[in-house]
């Protein structure tokens, strides 16, 4: 069981994982908990130059270094933990790019998902939580929590069409996908993706 | 006109593209000279992460590693030099990946050319040197100027497989490739990379 939680930064996608991470383990189901950018040592040095204000860089070089650590992560993390039969939690998965590289920046769609195929062998996600939230609301909460990095500054426009690009991929594959409205309060959100995965627990029974 | 070298480590690379830059502004054709992975902001942090002795990495990311390095370079370096009709020399492009990860690593050689073709946008060396070198005596070449670098610890039938991988590359491109044999002297060497140019530039009308 692979679930990844996706949507802008300040919608509350970590305590939301958090939450999510403490039911599991109260559950007795022990949760490998990792993250993209980052999740391994490399993932780790890359994320670094990944939200460095300082770097300006292109989209497409800017997706080779996501799918980097992500090739990293799957081969280190993810295959290991699933094939020993764990649930794990990822904050980020390839989604990310396909919003921010595809719908935000630009590159086309098909680029990043053959790219994608080959950087994951295929390794999709059983669930996937997308916190959608405007925009505008999700920049201030996260500018709130301090100096913005590299992708926070980006204008507003670019994360309209992130967001867009987000809801695109959840309507394509409604049975991967639950979309949670995240104005909601920390607690009923924490029901709602409760709910989600109890369900995709039981189907791939779990 | 873009020149690129390519070879193992202790073959002279760094000394006939030095050489060559000095012969080409004596020409007074004022060359843009540049590096893989590096060449950019962006390049020099991804190099420092790539050739971290400490690190950790599988092949995939590896690669995709040198092809951010390369995409930032292509389009903020090579692309606008070459369109300012400047004679470019790198040292290193595409070829090298498709010898070390692909020959060396063993990924796939149709999946390394088919991203690289996107990375590049089709951008291809119309001159590549290759400095030819028995592994062995380039490992000891390269170990006494110092610490080896992740690259150069692996071992000598990695060395061996990439050796092979560039002169396949050269056998396929006998029109984009010299062949030289790094035994020669400096100046000997010296003196072929410089027929080859002035071959190059001959028929490129430069």
């Amino acid at each position: 069981m692979f679930i990844t939680f996706e949507g802008p930064e300040g919608a509350g996608k970590s305590t939301q994982l958090a939450r999510l991470v403490a039911r599991l383990t109260a559950a007795g189901l022990a949760p490998t908990v990792t993250r993209e950018p980052g999740g391994t040592p490399l993932g780790t040095r890359v994320r670094e130059v990944l939200l460095d204000p300082e770097l300006d860089m292109h989209a497409l070089p800017e997706f080779l270094l996501y799918s980097a650590s992500r090739a990293q992560l799957v081969q280190d993390v993810l295959r290991p933990a699933l094939s020993r039969g764990e649930v794990v939690v990822c904050d980020r998965y390839f989604d990310s790019s396909l919003a921010y590289q595809g719908a935000g920046r630009g590159l086309p769609l098909a680029l990043l998902q053959g790219i994608t195929h080959e950087v994951t062998g295929g390794l999709r996600p059983n669930l996937t939580v997308l916190l959608d939230l405007d925009p505008a609301l999700g920049l201030q909460r996260a500018a709130a929590r301090g100096q913005p990095d590299r992708l926070e500054r980006a204008d507003l426009a670019f994360h309209q069409r992130v967001r867009q690009g987000f809801l695109e991929l959840a309507a394509q594959e409604p049975q991967r996908f639950v979309v949670l409205d995240a104005t909601k309060t920390p607690d009923e959100l924490e029901a709602e993706v409760w709910a989600a995965v109890e369900r995709a627990l039981k189907v791939s029974g779990a």
